[in-house]
């Protein structure tokens, strides 16, 4: 193999003149004014080669049966383009290779479609064809620049003493909360591996053991029904620290953070992060995880209705109800037609309606004005914020219900009026999400499970509400928001044997079933294990963050909705022997 | 949570009278002379402190309360420790830490061992307490040895241009010569994912992506029946070039284990490794891993004994055997009981027999003498090198046998006669050996398979023997062999599907079972492959190498050799739900 003095990406004005041998794909062959053009492509850019076929005829010949994506090599000198020639768009466009000599290395088929035109060409044709799709330079950057983090992030943590530990992949089935993919062993017929939905148990098994600081970039496997942002797979940062307490955390993460969106978009921000209670962005946005890229915060306007003469308001109220609002600057001029458009936005968002109430400089406007009090409306018109020339929009309903379909509608809303400018990178919204409950209660079977994970630990403070109001016991979780992406979740842990055992209990999980499930970890409190807490950091949903791309664009081998790689074809049936010597039957239903 | 001041490795002489806030583990407790002295530890090392009973009773009352492995954190004073108590051994050796305030973070059942008598505890013991085995300083040295040879695997790729990506841990099952660990799909009952055996196809599907350059430092799976350095999950650097030759892969992989060997061992090596063909290494020293860190290389005598009235060896080479020796220098005084034992040594390690034949001033010495003609013995001295005093072992018979038996041998007299220090890393033997055959022939059954595997390009000179004398082609396959342990396996690769293909028709794999396994790949060369060659560096053994640690040291959470982990207890049965959510029955034999 004779070996390329220079990548595709690399000569300069300052090289013509010199003999070179380059490598790389055909990108596109013309023929222009008497002369051939090829542009040779690789990982580190384009370069520009030339055959003049009066010359060298037989060259010629030969470069013209060349076509898009045939592996070459040439042998050839640096010229400066002539003058009209020149792409300032391209870093090696001052200069062209005149070919002396030309390899074909290897061919390709005719393309299933063309690089450059790839958004046209189906989702399943791009991942069947996925080295293809990889060839292009976007995806390219997308995949180098996952790998710039990720050494970002290594350094950090290294730099900061922690130590990368590897940790299995074939563990024990401890379900988390989602499906585990598992593994039958062969050793041990009719028992089974999982692969971890998280190394969370042995990373608190190695601050049991004394690590100190840990961290992983580390895949992870749940067997969900997937929606469209997530993966069977997916790759996160973990990271735990004994002795901790909420702020060595957050500090840490944060001055990642500060690298991370450096090294991404040489953007500097400022540290802390605010820290956000879970029950007030809740109540002021209706997510846990807002985009406070933009404002259009929520007002309780139940109390301003109460007395109201509307009656579908002040029933609804009645039987519990809220009214909540919201008001949008410089609005009050939309047409009635906009209007409409809103309500539909309202309903597709989750709401049952929206009311609208426009303040003018002659005063209120909209079909509310005359069935509430102007006296009621103006106080709601305060509680907002509205000045003349905004509109108010206002939901009334359920109130958990409200809250989350306005949460949907807010940042509708935010694109519809373009609140923000959703390709700059100067000013993202970072702030923690502290104060979470520590469990959930299903409201129909009024089961208890937790927000987080069983592991987390709990606000002594609400010791006392433990057995009386367990859901508004408040637990040591938190979350990073990124732009409206849960980038981060962490908790502080349970150390305490006996703390761990109560939640367990709390979670109707049966003594012997908790042995069984969590024994070793159980046991393993029982050793000295120290005080710690930790965090998970999305780094897949991060460099999302980063490049806004989908998840399927910052993987190099995604699988489908359905859990397939329609590159090779897998999930598929394997050899019957390896099932025989599994003792394994699979009856799927006909 | 209180903040450590310091951590336990870390106080010195210029700290006396600093207050601090120690964190860590009571490693042991002792009453001397009406002091009360707590070794407190964490990873960073090991604090006296010190409590004066007649000063604070109470604290005294509560520190005689610890117990080995208990979490405390103190406040306390830093004092300079008296003249005849500093321990020079130790780097917190000159100090103490008196008490002022203790408070116990977690207790600790009593230990199945105690740490510092590990090596009396039984290895299932350790596996089951991991926990307890990794807070030992040796195992916690060795994960942090492992992250820092890992970080410098990572910075040479790095600094090299080649780029980290994620390959998929859920792929199709290609099995490439061991049994495939499988993942039952849900979404597609039957079917099933597998887990990697290597990445190998996938980072040649990113070579064809154009990615150039690829490592991965990743974890890989093979369900076999476990020798002891084996593990069913390994981690390997895995590691592809685009446009290769083997000179550019060899070189990338000696600057790298200059850098290990600098990290690991502080050692100097010389680059470039001498280069070992298969077929020299195999005739002298028995062995595609020989341990070059001693001699006794191996010589072919069959010529010299050819004519020999010595019958049971003239009739054994007329058979078809041979004769090889080797020279132990200095060995010639060895007493019969010695030689008896170099002979049982020698049966031990697989060889039927040994011949044993002393060169001394006064001539021959041994059995051989007056059966064998003087002058063949003079010739067979000759070609071993001996010189009077040194001591000549011969085996006869299957030339293929004798030598693997000799090569077991030859490492065994090695030890026996300390020809080398084990201990030191002065002198590492680090060389490639190269002109791997392309294939294997089983002697029995007279098929043929793959030496590496079936993506192994072959030495293009050796066309004309792939249909007539198949094993004699010569593959592009190479190993890195550092002190008697393969570190590295690699090949240049086929990029052209009509070879491709060509292999796996020499393979006895039907078109249409190539297309079902390895299709994707198949397809993927006609869209224009470029030419590739790479590796795969066992991390594992390359720690193992450094630390001369078994396998199960250098992995945080190992496996036993029937693939369990004793730990938590897996492979177990797993909810009964997932099994019919997947339509799966297993029926093991009774």
């Amino acid at each position: 193999m004779k070996r390329r003095t220079h990548t595709c990406g690399q000569l300069r004005k300052s090289d013509v003149g010199q003999t070179v041998h380059l490598q790389g794909w055909v990108h596109r062959r013309r023929d222009l004014g008497g002369l051939l053009f090829v542009d040779l492509r690789d990982r580190y850019g384009k370069t520009q080669l030339v055959v003049h076929p009066e010359e060298s005829p037989d060259l010629a010949k030969h470069a013209h049966e060349l076509h898009a994506e045939w592996v070459i090599e040439i042998d050839g000198i640096v010229m400066a383009r002539p003058d009209g020639m020149i792409n300032k768009d391209m870093p090696t466009g001052e200069i062209e290779v005149k070919i002396t000599e030309l390899t074909v290395l290897n061919r390709c088929l005719p393309l299933p479609f063309q690089l450059d035109e790839a958004a046209k060409a189906t989702e399943e044709l791009r991942l069947k064809f996925r080295y293809l799709d990889l060839r292009r330079p976007e995806m390219q950057e997308t995949l180098l620049l996952r790998h710039k983090i990720a050494n970002v992030v290594r350094e950090h943590f290294t730099g900061e003493g922690f130590a990368e530990i590897e940790t299995p992949f074939m563990i024990k089935s401890t379900p988390e909360g989602a499906r585990d993919y598992i593994v039958p062993s062969r050793v041990f017929p009719g028992q089974f591996y999982a692969l971890p939905q998280s190394p969370q148990i042995y990373k608190q098994i190695l601050m049991i053991a004394g690590m100190d600081r840990y961290f992983q970039i580390v895949r992870c496997f749940r067997d969900e029904d997937l929606r469209s942002d997530r993966q069977p797979e997916f790759t996160q940062v973990d990271v735990e620290i004994s002795f901790a307490d909420q702020d060595m955390v957050f500090a840490t993460a944060e001055r990642l953070f500060v690298k991370i969106l450096r090294a991404g978009w040489g953007v500097d921000i400022t540290t802390p992060f605010p820290r956000l209670k879970y029950k007030d962005v809740m109540e002021t946005y209706g997510s846990d995880k807002p985009d406070l890229r933009f404002g259009l915060p929520f007002s309780n306007l139940t109390d301003h209705f109460r007395q109201t003469e509307f009656r579908i308001i002040s029933s609804a109220i009645e039987s519990g109800g809220a009214v909540i609002g919201l008001c949008v600057e410089g609005q009050a001029g939309l047409s009635r037609k906009e209007i409409s458009d809103l309500e539909e936005l309202a309903k597709s968002s989750g709401l049952m309606g929206i009311l609208p109430l426009k303040l003018t400089a002659e005063g209120f406007a909209g079909s509310l004005v005359g069935k509430v009090a102007d006296d009621d409306l103006r106080k709601a018109a305060a509680a907002v914020k509205a000045k003349p020339g905004d509109l108010i929009l206002m939901a009334f309903g359920k109130k958990s219900e409200i809250l989350k379909g306005l949460g949907v509608f807010r940042r509708k809303l935010a694109d519809r009026f373009h609140l923000f400018d959703p390709n700059s990178h100067e000013n993202p919204s970072l702030f923690w999400v502290v104060d979470f409950p520590l469990f959930e209660r299903d409201e129909e079977t009024g089961e208890v499970s937790p927000s987080h994970h069983p592991f987390t630990g709990w606000n002594r403070e609400d010791d006392h509400l433990l057995d009386t109001e367990p859901w508004n016991v408040r637990s040591t979780a938190y979350d990073l928001v990124m732009n409206g992406s849960e980038l981060i979740s962490g908790s502080i842990r349970i150390h305490d044997p006996e703390q761990q055992a109560k939640v367990f209990q709390m979670l109707n999980i049966a003594p012997e079933i908790a042995e069984l499930r969590f024994g070793f970890l159980l046991e393993a409190l029982r050793y000295g294990a120290p005080p710690m807490g930790g965090l998970a950091i999305g780094f897949d949903r991060t460099i999302m963050a980063l490049t806004g791309g989908s998840i399927r664009d910052v993987i190099a081998f995604p699988k489908t909705n359905l859990a397939q790689s329609l590159m090779d074809g897998c999930p598929s049936q394997v050899d019957p022997q390896l099932l025989k010597d599994l003792y394994i039957t699979v009856n799927p239903p006909k």
